[in-house]
């Protein structure tokens, strides 16, 4: 079951319209705009009290050359604090940086948090795959920062801070303890960066002392590759610096059947938070009625959870994965040969 | 099949003693010393033509301060070229920096190569995994370089050079060449780093301008990892920087069965290189004849390959291989009953 209860304490004042929370929906790129309309009509059969307000996000230069993004996206953020967002595609030859990360630092979503839960008949290798990876968005070798020292010599700076390891291992022992997980893993390579791992480890140890009812436990990044694909089962919360969620992340994903079946929140302070589908754009489908919105709608799913709304979530979420373990009606990629409208219309019978 | 033939112009004037070869053996700490007996009682019942010469490996400080291996190590590997090493035991709190890496720095050993093979008769989720991983050994986040900038934020440098990357790219393709493989992947994070994985990735892409014979795709780090667990078998030949290469060469160990049974090869220029298990010491089972010695026996196996004695390297995988897939005599972390010694003298039957 994917679950995602994180700091009822801080939960936002967000904003109220004809009883209706508002949330803003970043379609995105390529197929986003489809497996949004899902996902909206998904949640319009599950009357779902929640309405959109939809938002572009493209790169915009501000003054002095900064980027950013549009300005009416921001406000609508600001206000709302929770947004629903679709693939944006980002070409290294662009220029600007990726929006994925321009929204995660606009808003300071210091977490990233994925879930990965083995979905009962979709087949993998592996089967009781329930672990979550929490990944600091912030800093580590996201910094951005990178010099040429000589002609042929570069240098990328990777950051950590005693702040961000603080504040993103409370988030990971906080979530673990709402969500009635057991154990928290801290993954780190402090054996070869001893001061900038070593420093983020530290903090981990630290706040574990504060959470004596969650065992922690710290583990090389190699390691925890090497044991999660001989046997994922033996992790549960697992914490760690920005490029190495980012890779077992994905790795995590692959075990339970792809980033196209696969949930992501992004967690700020003060209830702000993006919830995204971490796929790409899948030009070549786009505007096909061929794409899958599973990755999206069970994002959806972690936001209704997050904005306290467990029920609606419940739903959704059962109806999804009842689709998908009766096989009748499921799309391309999930094995089936039914369109994006088909699969979404099949869950919206079942919500 | 393990394979393992490169620069064969670049073959070392190894120095002969009545007719045989010297190498140097570190056997290294824990279980080292009776896998390393293992290798040798197997080598003597194959008749291989070489002498050990065996060295002890501790952290000896020089002058300054400066961390070194021990002189008699260091002239033994000058003199013979060719070393195999068991596990270094590396405490994080030892204060001096891991002995692997000492070793490959001292001797500027920049290509680290695993292949990754699926062992049959061993079961693992995957079969007909065959790839290698081709690891940049001396730079990028194993710089050693770190800073606390102000109280509470710390920076580690990732190094990225022109000859590095370039060299490094030119071995795989070499490797690829000489070793009847169709593909090269390079392995990089770009889209985040653009300075220090765009350097690397160009001069991957220049490199790949001289073997047309050979494939090429580039691919981020993440997605690899995503892509490796869903389907191995796509890939063939890896090349990437120092750090993505410890993790996913200790993945795709996973995906065979474990650091357990996958040999590892250290290369540097004019054909100098120590083999090594990259398994750890295991303090709990040494001396108890307990050890598994196969991936240090498949490490020298990748030796003789180096060192031009195919037949004897052939003679001696064959016997490891048939005793493994025979299920009839192994040890306990293969699944089997026997001892170290009892698993060494059936291969020795066989050889
Ligand atoms: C799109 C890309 C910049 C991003 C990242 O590297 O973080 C993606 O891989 C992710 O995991 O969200
Ligand atoms: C022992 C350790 C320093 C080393 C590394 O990080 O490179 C190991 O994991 C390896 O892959 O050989």
């Amino acid at each position: 079951m994917l679950s995602h209860v994180v700091g009822a304490a801080k939960r936002p004042t967000v904003c109220f319209r004809r009883g209706l929370q508002t949330v803003t929906l970043i379609p995105g790129d390529g197929i986003g705009p489809e497996i949004s309309v899902a996902v909206m009509k998904i949640f319009e059969a599950a009357k779902v009290p929640i309405q959109w307000e939809e938002r572009n996000v493209t790169a915009i230069q501000g003054p002095g050359g900064r980027w950013m993004i549009p300005p009416d996206c921001k406000e609508s953020m600001d206000r709302t604090l929770i947004g629903l967002k679709g693939p944006l595609k980002t070409p290294i030859a662009a220029g600007h940086p990726s929006m994925n990360l321009l929204l995660r630092k606009t808003f300071d979503l210091y977490a990233n948090v994925r879930p990965c839960v083995s979905i009962e008949g979709y087949k993998t290798p592996y089967t009781d795959v329930d672990l979550v990876t929490i990944r600091e968005n912030t800093e580590g070798e996201y910094s951005g920062i990178e010099h040429i020292i000589v002609d042929g010599v570069v240098q990328s700076i990777k950051l950590i801070t005693e702040d961000a390891s603080r504040r993103i291992a409370e988030y990971a022992f906080e979530y673990a303890r709402s969500n009635q997980r057991t154990s928290v893993t801290a993954v780190h390579k402090a054996n070869i960066m001893r001061m900038s791992d070593g420093l983020f480890l530290r903090k981990c140890r630290e706040v574990a002392e504060n959470f004596k009812d969650i065992k922690f436990t710290e583990m090389y990044l190699d390691t925890v590759c090497l044991n999660m694909v001989q046997d994922p089962t033996q992790f549960d919360v697992l914490v760690m610096p920005n490029l190495y969620g980012d890779i077992l992340s994905d790795l995590c994903a692959g075990l339970i059947g792809g980033l196209g079946v696969t949930p992501s929140g992004n967690i700020g302070a003060n209830g702000v938070a993006i919830f995204e589908s971490v796929h790409g754009t899948a030009p070549d489908i786009a505007g096909l009625d061929m794409a899958n919105p599973t990755a999206l709608l069970l994002s959806a799913v972690m936001m209704l959870r997050h904005m306290g709304m467990h029920d609606y979530g419940k739903k959704i979420e059962t109806a999804c994965f009842d689709t998908i373990r009766d096989k009748k009606v499921l799309t391309g990629d999930l094995g089936g040969k039914s369109k994006c409208s088909e699969f979404t219309e099949e869950i919206c019978r079942r919500v």
